[in-house]
């Protein structure tokens, strides 16, 4: 996602990073050219006389208004809600770093914690890696031991059995009278947790909003810019082209942003920085069993964080 | 529910499927004849001229707005709303295959850690069948010991008698001392979880949006569609079917988009998909114990799971 | 309240039942009836010509769409809350009933156990009566001992009173060691939530939306509809009453909807179904403790479930 | 806060109380007066023909109703907050005292069972007044020993200490073994409940909506009132008057309303009814260990709890 | 942020405080003299006549009020929800320093439970900081015990290891048998609960509303503000620039609010007042352990808490 200090209000006006043009640029010139074209031609379309005025534009607004807002409301909530998945991760991932340091009766530097610890970090890259659909083998080789490196690799819902392998820890600690069973219990809360979070995260990445709003809510939006020209020709001549790029840039930009926030896992340019949350998951664990933070990873923009 | 790659913006305009013309068809055919007629008779009803212009059609917009958006929020807060108890199924039933796995001093390979995991399988396919009110025999049958299987056919409330079974297995380890009362209490937490996934289910199943908007909202579209041409024929001529299948179109196809997620447990093409997603829970709870996947069951169409 | 299955599109447009029309009829037939006459008129009043146009009415759009807009929402949040509570009083029983029937050493067929279930049938009854300002006596003396029953019926806060009744039983089963005070908290942690419900639902029926929004949009919408024809009678002539008479159908039902949805636990059309509720929580509740559900109550009407 | 059965929509037309139109009198009189005197004067000031239509007031309409709406839903919901803090502070303190009841050794009718009770009704008393800024000794003296009602009215955070008193209270139960450290838990969950409450509340109190938006919401609604005059002149003539002071009456009473319903601890008619809720909660308490409850406070108006 | 109390409705109009003029009086002058100018001219520019009106600007109203109504309600949001999770910290905090005097065997004078509560002030001071990017030090070293404070300091997130300390704390009690396992769960209940207060701020700060939405809004209202003397000129002649400046005025001042509220953290007028409430928990829990509150930091202005 792109991440900037607020600018002055004179160069918002003039970003381009960000502002979703180059993506809309040739759909916009296209409706720009006909705009021009219908001034040009008096609002005639093949000898004849197109009869139409700004009342069905207003009539339209009503369906826009619904879509336009339904669409954008209901893709920011995604958005947030994935925000909301990943804050929590980073809640309770802590909170059970916390647990396997003050819970059990091992020394804090005892290595079954910083194994534990690993389990955590691991499990956010494989969410990580599940969400973007890309390979864990890396991460998850760098933060296991080999055999569980291998075992988890071959699974297909990897984060669900490394949550399994954190019951098991917690079942051995209990065993070893490390812990109690009411202690148990503590750790047994936040794994319901990241279970829930990881269901959340599923849930999102799986169930787009319903198709039929994407198709409705494409096809008012162009056709309402296509008409247009020949809607305000008549009243305000040589300015048609000027309000009606600019009405199109609004309504295809909406049309664009909210399609990314729809899918907030993805790797568009207003989607949530995942490999940032990783790397800012991994950097607080490790400080918490006092083992320094990995390096930043270099980005390739200044502004936008993936 | 219809999921399909994000298309071309081109292309979007153009699909057939998802765009619930099939379904509107003859009323929208019906609609574009009546203003044909009208422009063909200059907005004469039988030698009447009809007294009509666009300014009554924004005193409606008020209303349509209230009702349409209202309805359209509503039914799409009842979808998301199943699809988040279906997401919090999943993740219960993971929590309970991990709790029973390692909370118990039970090996995981036991057989009675496998019997209280198909006890999961079968309370989802059970909620299910009875969300859509089919025949769960053949799931019960494949999943339960015999006897079982029988007892919860004959239930009236199938779920519910399950989530007691499971409530047993939980008691009678206890009794056998694989875990104590601290424990019983992990397993119960989520047992309450699920009660409420069950409840939340038969809330949506049985309780509609308020029939009376469902009545107001369907006679102000097409109060407003009907009259429409004779409102507009003065100022646009010709453009007026145009216009007028348009709107139609729009809002024709809103009403019935909502009328679909409205019910998100139905068999609609934009309904949940809980064919698919039981069937996910079963792969993921068998993973969890080590057992295969089954088959994943054909669909009939490329974009639609059912 | 109302269900139905889904009409026809054309037939929904004709229905009676669930159209509020037997309630606003008269107000209706007065609104048309000043149609007419000022059509008649042309828009003239005692010899004064009424100058007005469709202009003021946009103006008051804004005004009516807020108020109406607000309404709505908050008066179907309260209906929803509403069936949110019942529902949360289905799972809450459920997970009660599972709790005494395998949480404690008594066997599932004990007495004690099915005079808990009792007491948790009577818990729901008495919450019906006191939302509905009915007499319990009838149902709390089939469901409890005749002394407990006596000394519940002379309560103030009769749900209240039957809760801290539980209460005493689990204490008692705890006192007997029959469960621990571990499984003791599992009990309470469900009573709490049942003392969430009796003050959710009471909250609901004590606290009305303020009543100054009741006024304020009662009067904006009455001022609006008869201001209404005057505005319209030069424009568009003797269609005035049509489209009077169609905009004055929708507020006035919408006004008269939000009134019955305001408070969900009356006994409007389009009201919470506390009978039928109560009912199914008694069947599932019966059903678990292996007991026959009771005969299902006689309803006056097909579609209308109180 | 205003509680009236509904009345006829004939009568709800008329009434007075609950009208805002006492506080808005003066105002309003003063946009007649502007309106008459302007359409006796043509629309001229000074000799200067006002040049307005209504055109600029469609484009007001769009922030006054993203201003009116936010402002609107903003301080509906920090009432209803407000409210659901107080049904919630009625659940706690109701499962506190069965808990005290049912949960501890202790006879139901112990003394220190009724104090406990005591030391609940008090910190509802305590919030009350904090939130009025009104003084508690009288109902502290009334409900506590001496001693602590005296350190108590000495505090600034009163509600936390009593709630601190509750604390010790338990404690004293589980170290004289009268309950364990797990029935502990249960009170100490209850205690966390009644601590959300207490900051919920000051958090209402102490945080108004942005002062900013006030000020924004009142200049829009004060500058269109008080041109709308001008711009309705030349179109409508002698009914100006009529639709200003309606326009005017609804935005300023909608302006009058939502500057009640911010503050809702406040002693607006629209606020909520703390004294009556106080008295029911004592009611409710004092029933359950057997006491009689207090006599109901006299009110001055009929329909106006405070 | 600003407080004050409600002023009277007449003096509201010209308060100067908190109406957002200051910050946006130049781009309001320009945009003044613009319709100034382009009165004057009778809407020519360079000799063209600039042909314009104000249909255009309704259609402009639908993408406005899509773009500001969404823009305040998730700003707005963002404001609340950083208030919220203030507020939870004090609930929450306090409720840790009940659990500290009154779950342990402790003394309540006992020094290491004065140490406890001066590690949540701590806390507070230190997410307060870190919210803010000021250098934390000399709070620290004021509540802290030297070598503490120095390794706080030198962490990079310092609420969490501050957190760790507190769980450290609760172990060396539960080893001491000052408190048993099921106590040490109150506590790490409550810690769970910080953990989310700090990680919810965190994302609040980190993550602002997608950088795009910016953009837009902004583009669109100085579009919309800069055209609008164009549209007017013709039909309302000299009252354009009064019309354009207010409507200038009510958007961009909506536009500048929202950026202030989009991050609730920072120093701007409508921020929240971090410093003050920082003040207000260390007061509380001060005076739970009977020490005295510190004194109140002053104010460099009257109305303004920051």
């Amino acid at each position: 996602m792109i991440i900037r200090e607020k600018d002055n209000w004179l160069r918002l006006l003039f970003v381009w990073q960000g502002s979703v043009l180059p993506q809309i640029l040739p759909r916009l010139l296209v409706l720009l050219g006909l705009s021009v074209v219908v001034v040009y031609a008096h609002g005639t379309l093949l000898y004849y006389k197109v009869p139409l005025n700004a009342a069905p534009f207003t009539l339209f607004g009503v369906t826009l208004a619904i879509f336009l807002g339904f669409y954008n409301n209901a893709s920011y909530d995604r958005f947030w809600e994935g925000r909301k998945l990943w804050g929590a991760l980073l809640n309770t991932t802590r909170s059970l770093a916390r647990q396997a340091l003050t819970l059990s009766s091992r020394a804090e530097s005892a290595p079954e914690i910083h194994y534990f610890v690993r389990l955590l970090i691991a499990f956010t890259y494989a969410l990580k890696h599940q969400l973007r659909r890309t390979d864990p083998a890396a991460d998850l080789g760098r933060l296991l031991p080999a055999n569980l490196a291998l075992s988890i690799q071959s699974a297909t819902f990897k984060p669900v059995m490394l949550l399994l392998e954190m019951g098991r820890w917690v079942q051995q600690n209990q065993v070893a009278a490390h812990l109690d069973t009411t202690t148990q219990l503590a750790f047994d809360h936040n794994f319901n947790q990241l279970s829930d979070i990881v269901g959340g995260c599923e849930r999102l990445a799986g169930t787009p909003i319903p198709y039929t709003y994407s198709v409705m809510l494409h096809r008012t939006v162009y056709f309402y810019c296509f008409l247009l020209p020949f809607g305000l020709v008549d009243s305000i001549g040589w300015m048609t082209p000027v309000i009606v790029a600019f009405v199109g840039y609004t309504f295809m930009a909406l049309d664009a942003i909210v399609r990314d926030l729809e899918e907030p896992f993805g790797l568009g340019a207003n989607d949530l920085a995942l490999n940032t949350m990783s790397h800012m998951i991994e950097s607080t664990l490790l400080e918490m069993i006092g083992e320094k933070a990995p390096a930043t990873p270099e980005r390739k923009s200044r502004y936008v964080f993936d």
